[in-house]
């Protein structure tokens, strides 16, 4: 059993271990699409809750992804028909619930399905879609903090044993001057000691969004013993595909991350774009290693009460050695590949001291998928069978962080490099 | 010119100074009513926004102030007329305004007044509140982190040079074992030094929504350049009142602050409730002294891009020590006074340390009122006066932190002690 990755990878299929019971929210998505066919083909039984809120900030930003997505219904049919006669292979099931306004919906599900453990992708996950407006930031921390707040009820009312695994990001931390750790920090002030949560100074409203997300989490851990994996994932790149059976890969401005964004550039044969001057430093991680770190979590879950912080990411590079990267190997397959600096649409350093620690999920048995230039390769090979129905005029950036964004939407609008 | 407090006690009008026009929102409420009428009486323009939700709680949970408060237009009447003639007090003028729900209004009323400073103390202000359903825990959040979201964003387009003054809570901090410094911590990890936002770990989902705000408006500083002062005030105590302009004092379980209930449950003859070991230590600091400090950061303003933190309070005491010190007053004047301990409502670390930093406040001038017998004496004789209508039901606590809560509503219910 496994799920070819763009060109030729695969994701092996773990040592078989107990099924149990997964609920992925927002299992339409980027990741939480693949980590429910994931979990499924493992023999787990997988409930997909979605409210399609994405699909809509989509079209309200006039993007889409690399590929039509078909309806969440039609994919979940795809996936079951050739298994259908494999008895350890269960039929996904799916309900429709927007966490932050049916709470009644969220009750009866987690009721009806009893969940081992939640896997909560269910929130707005763009930056720059929250710096859009007034309306979208409002938007976004309501759709993120209440909806994460409601599962949080629901749970400790119906199923207080069940795991809660959060998609956080390592966003959250921002670019502080020292080490970066995992959720918590030792610390000695005036000749005392304590052990706090790790000082958080994130560079958007999205990302704000999430830091009080975990601090809600951590709150209800203490108080109502709650058992609670935070993951603060880095960017995530790679395409997991399977025909008719595509992830919502982006790689626009709204919704795209940096090294996607790098791939389809270069296959569109428009200039890599770094923001100012390129030096900002991210951590970084396959989609594979997205699913693996939710298995493990999965597997090893929390303890009640505890409140455990993963950095989940393998790799950190700046944009400017990411966008070399691209274009080295982007040449080597015949791409003219140019890089071109433009004015940072985002309020953020460009010069900055990053050291991350990210070593829990490796002792809990990750082996990461390294970025190199097979893996690129294969990147830009798998975008390359898409091109036709790429959108060149989405991926320069329309959303400024300062008031009054000059950036004209939609305009492929590249300064002077 | 001054306002009375309690018995003898006086707010001295301060040195005049040039008039500023001053929003304050939630001007209805125990400390804004006061604010409000304190500004005015210096001479500035002071525009009350206020959406009534408070009043609408105190309902919800069976509970109303120490004396009954009539409608705020009739209450800025009654402070308008004895002034009418005196060219230096301006007409108190107020909007009603949700800021989570009301965007338009908000705008209107920012841009018809055009302000200088904004004291926010609009604000869902129970810790019991906001821990009593999930509903009042999203309302709490909605209301608090949406609405501010609201402002800033008002702020940015109308009017950003004006000068923000929120309030927030000692509580946003818990109680570490390291020192509480104002808002920023100077830290070292592994030889590297950073000045990073004071890690918090608050005692509940009232208080996170402070923390989410505080991280809101840290960033927008940041990014739009923003002027804030965040106020964390300790636990408030006293009666700010003159014949007829009763500020919304509360002793009860809900809204109620922990000295102001001493003093009722002394007049009423009722146990002082110390919840749990009654060994929490936490700031507190005299109505009179909010009042100080909110004139000081209005005339000496953050910065344009500052996020300047104080903590607001002037002396730290037990929960026990502040019992035994209204026993022994109390029992002076007459009253024979208990002190019980009943069940901990809440889940807070009953031993701890806890030394806060309050210099700020100090260094701008604030010459603190300290408790002392005295000022214990004229709010026992001030609350002595209302000893009619206080509601003795209306103060064992009755939500709990912990799902199902075991104590009976409304039960004057106390534990052995």
């Amino acid at each position: 059993m496994s799920i070819p990755q763009g060109r030729g990878a695969t994701i092996e299929s773990s040592t078989p271990t107990e099924p149990i019971r997964v609920v992925v929210l927002g299992g339409d998505g980027y990741l939480g699409w693949p980590t429910s066919l994931y979990f499924s083909a493992r023999g787990h039984r997988v409930l997909i809750v979605d409210s399609f809120a994405k699909r809509r900030w989509e079209t309200e930003c006039g993007i889409r992804p690399l590929c039509p997505i078909p309806p969440l219904s039609e994919r979940v049919q795809r996936w079951h028909t050739p298994h259908q006669l494999r008895k350890e292979i269960h039929p996904i099931a799916f309900r429709c619930c927007d966490l932050a306004h049916d709470y009644e919906g969220l009750v009866e599900l987690l009721r009806d399905f009893d969940p081992d453990v939640l896997i909560h992708f269910a929130e707005q996950p763009s930056a720059p879609f929250s710096m859009k407006s007034r309306r979208s930031a409002v938007e976004t921390q309501h759709n993120n903090v209440l909806g994460t707040l409601n599962l949080i009820f629901a749970m400790r009312d119906i199923c207080p044993q069940a795991h809660l695994i959060k998609l956080g990001t390592m966003g959250e931390y921002g670019t502080p001057n020292i080490d970066i750790e995992e959720g918590w920090l030792e610390l000695e002030h005036n000749g005392r000691r304590d052990r706090v949560l790790y000082p958080k100074r994130p560079g958007s409203l999205y990302h704000l969004s999430k830091v009080h997300d975990s601090a809600n989490l951590e709150f209800a851990c203490r108080v109502w013993n709650m058992r609670v994996t935070d993951l603060n994932q880095g960017v995530v790149y790679g395409i997991a595909s399977r025909e008719g059976l595509h992830t919502s890969f982006h790689y626009d401005a709204v919704f795209g991350t940096v090294l996607n964004r790098f791939i389809v550039q270069t296959v569109v044969g428009v200039p890599l774009t770094l923001y100012g001057k390129g030096n900002q430093v991210r951590g970084f991680l396959d989609i594979r290693d997205t699913l693996r770190c939710i298995e493990l979590a999965a597997l090893k879950p929390a303890k009640p009460g505890e409140f455990r912080v993963f950095n989940q990411f393998t790799e950190q590079f700046s944009m400017r050695e990411l966008a070399n990267a691209v274009a080295n190997v982007g040449r080597t397959l015949g791409y003219a590949v140019e890089i071109a600096h433009v004015e940072n649409p985002r309020v953020e350093a460009e010069e900055h001291y990053y050291n991350a620690r990210h070593q829990a999920l490796r002792d809990l048995g990750l082996t990461p998928h390294l970025l190199n230039e097979n893996a690129l390769a294969s990147m830009i090979e798998a975008v390359a069978r898409h091109r036709d129905w790429i959108d060149p005029f989405s991926i320069a950036p329309n959303i400024g962080w300062r008031k009054k964004p000059e950036l004209p939407l939609k305009a492929g609008h590249v300064l002077a490099a």
